[in-house]
Parts: C-alpha cells; sequence; structure tokens
C-alpha cells in the first residue's frame, strides 16, 4: 500500500493519527499542497477529486475519505479499536464522529477557508461573511462539546476512538480559521490536553 | 425502538428509503418542523442538537446521523447489504457515500439553506453569496457524478448502497435549491430513473 499525505491539512493528520494509534506504518508520498500538486494531472489521475490523504491497495484501487481509510485500516488492524468494540458501540462512536465533523471540524474549517490568506487560491470567492458566521457557530459548539465532556473521558465514551481524532485535529485548525477556543471550557482543556499527550499525536505531527 | 421522524427534510427521507429497502418497519412518530417543534424543549432532551432522524433504542439510549443509524439497522438486518459485503467493499461504500455527501448533497443543502425563503428562520443569516458559489459547486459535482455513472449501474458499483441514497435524496433537492440538473447529463438521468422505480423510493416519500 501507499499513502498519498501532506503535513499542513488536518485530513491527512486524522489518518496519520490513526496509524500511530494503530502502531501501523504505510509508506508515504507526500503531495505539496503550496505547489499546488494535487491539481496536477498526475495526481488526478490517482484521485479526480484532488484530495489528499488517498490510499494506493495492493491492487492499485485508490481509496480517498479519510474516515474511509480509517475503517479500512481497521478491518485489517483490529486492535485497538478506535470504531467501537461491537455493533452499538460502533453506532455511537459514528454518531459521535460525524458530529464532530460537522458540528466542531466543519464550521472551523470553513471560516479558514473562507477568511485565510493562505487559501484564497483554492476557495474562490472567499466569503468573510460566511467565515464570520461559521465561526460564531463553532464558538457555540466548542461550549456544547465542553458541556459533553463534563460527564466522561472521550467525546464517544471512556474509551479513545476516531471522534476524537476528529474533534482534537478540528481545534488545531481554530488558530488560523481565528476561532477563540474560550479558556474557560475546562473540561475541554482536560480533554485535550489529554489527547495532546498520547505519543501518537506528536508521532502524527 | 422509536424514529422521530419528518416527511420534509432529506435526511430522515435517507432513514427512511434505507428502512423501506431492508423491509423494517420501526414505529415513528413525527417532529413538525414547521411549527419548530424540534426547537422545543421536550425534543431537545432527545437530541440537543435539535436534528431529525433521531432513533430511540430499547433501553432510551438516543442515536442521532442518518449514517450511523443506517449503519446500525444495517448491524441488526444485514440484507440486503447496503454498506457493502466485507471490508474492502465497506471502505469504497463508504468513500462513495462520503464523496455524495461531501461534493453533491452537501452544496446543494447549503445552496437551499442559504437562499429559500422558508429558511430564513433556521439559516441565519442567509448569504446568497454563498448559495451562488455552492450552486456553481453543485453543478460541477453533477456532471462529475454523470462521468462517474458513465461505466457503472450504481454510485459505489453495480449494487445498489447507501451511497445511492444519499445523492438520490441530493438530486431530489435541487428544485427547491434552484441547482439546475442538465439535461445531457444522460448517465445521472438514466440512474436517477433507475432509483426512482425501487419500490423504496414512493414507500419513503
Amino acid at each position: 500500500m501507499l499513502l498519498y499525505d501532506t503535513p499542513l491539512a488536518p485530513n491527512p493528520r486524522r489518518v496519520r493519527i490513526f496509524l500511530a494509534e494503530k502502531g501501523v506504518v504505510i509508506p508515504t508520498r507526500e503531495v505539496n499542497l503550496i505547489a499546488l500538486e494535487h491539481k496536477r494531472a498526475d495526481f488526478a489521475a490517482i484521485n479526480p477529486l484532488q484530495g489528499v490523504p488517498a490510499l494506493v491497495l495492493e491492487d492499485g484501487a485508490v481509496l480517498t475519505e479519510s474516515v474511509a481509510i480509517c475503517r479500512y485500516i481497521e478491518s485489517l488492524h483490529p486492535e485497538p479499536p478506535l470504531f467501537g468494540r461491537d455493533a452499538r458501540e460502533a453506532a455511537f462512536v459514528e454518531m459521535w464522529q460525524r458530529r464532530m465533523e460537522f458540528q466542531v471540524f466543519m464550521p472551523i474549517a470553513h471560516a479558514f477557508r473562507h477568511s485565510h490568506p493562505r487559501m484564497a487560491v483554492l476557495e474562490q470567492p472567499q466569503i468573510p461573511q460566511f467565515a464570520e458566521s461559521q465561526r460564531a457557530r463553532a464558538v457555540e459548539a466548542l461550549k456544547w462539546l465542553d458541556g459533553e465532556l463534563a460527564s466522561r473521558r472521550h467525546v464517544a465514551g471512556e474509551a479513545f476512538t476516531i471522534a476524537d481524532i476528529t474533534a482534537f485535529v478540528a481545534l488545531e485548525l481554530a488558530p488560523r480559521a481565528r476561532v477563540p477556543v474560550a479558556p474557560d471550557l475546562s473540561h475541554l482543556a482536560r480533554w485535550r490536553a489529554d489527547v495532546a499527550a498520547r505519543p501518537s499525536v506528536p508521532a502524527a505531527a
């Protein structure tokens, strides 16, 4: 297998943290987003949607979408389980992973893409009013998440799962999106420090 | 189990089509979105994120997020498989389901929410410029999807899957989002007629 990867974007980082949690190493090839390598014809032949990461399987088939890649890795390397241990847990992990995507990651990513000068080439047109409204939504979502984390160690329950990876990576993007993370969100801060201390996080930096 | 449902929104319809494909009947309770019932305290106690559908399990736990609900139903009723037959197929079905969500459903939903007068209460502020840019993105995505459907019967391969449900429901929203579906997209039209002819579609109207 070969993983097309890039150091700057949050989605490839989700996959790298996931792999590090599993202790799985896959050869990688870097795609330079700054040089717009993902827009070139040779990469379009790998992923016509121009997104990274992309995982080339043994038979040449190309799997994209971070969560699909992670779930496939989980099927090959079930331990430790990061998508839940049985069907019921899997359902709630997926619920939380999607809530983290749609409520937390997405507004932060939108705020970033619609306001950061570096994104002006990729996000056309940038709409500052949209960035602002998404920023407000992200602030509300973080307050809500803080309340959720008051009663449990991780996003989907006591165990660390893919939902934590999504939320953590989203928070890492918050400064560049100019989304303030209020210091009085103490449960969020405790959870974030907890995740940051996992060996997988610096390993996947 | 009890399913909180509503006739107007695309996400609950995804779950209804999924259930009809499985031949599974779950008692439902309607949430009237027009009357803003999903914003009331009694519904917030069920889903604090105010979204429909929400599935109340036997023990009272509440599962939200359409795709998480569908995957849980799949675990209880594996036939016919709508998330793939094995781990590898599941990975590609998830890839396509997510591509349909992010490339097709999302821009159409954004265009709808940011331009339709009925959405003015729910989507504040509505940003017409954003609706317009998402509309353009949706048009491009449908062209791309048409090309993909040239070589296979369904979105993720020969078999009908959850990826088809997501794409179909997105297209049904296109007129209200004022996203034109170009009549020369013949593969898309063939696929759409094919899906519309499945008994699950009128059953879940």
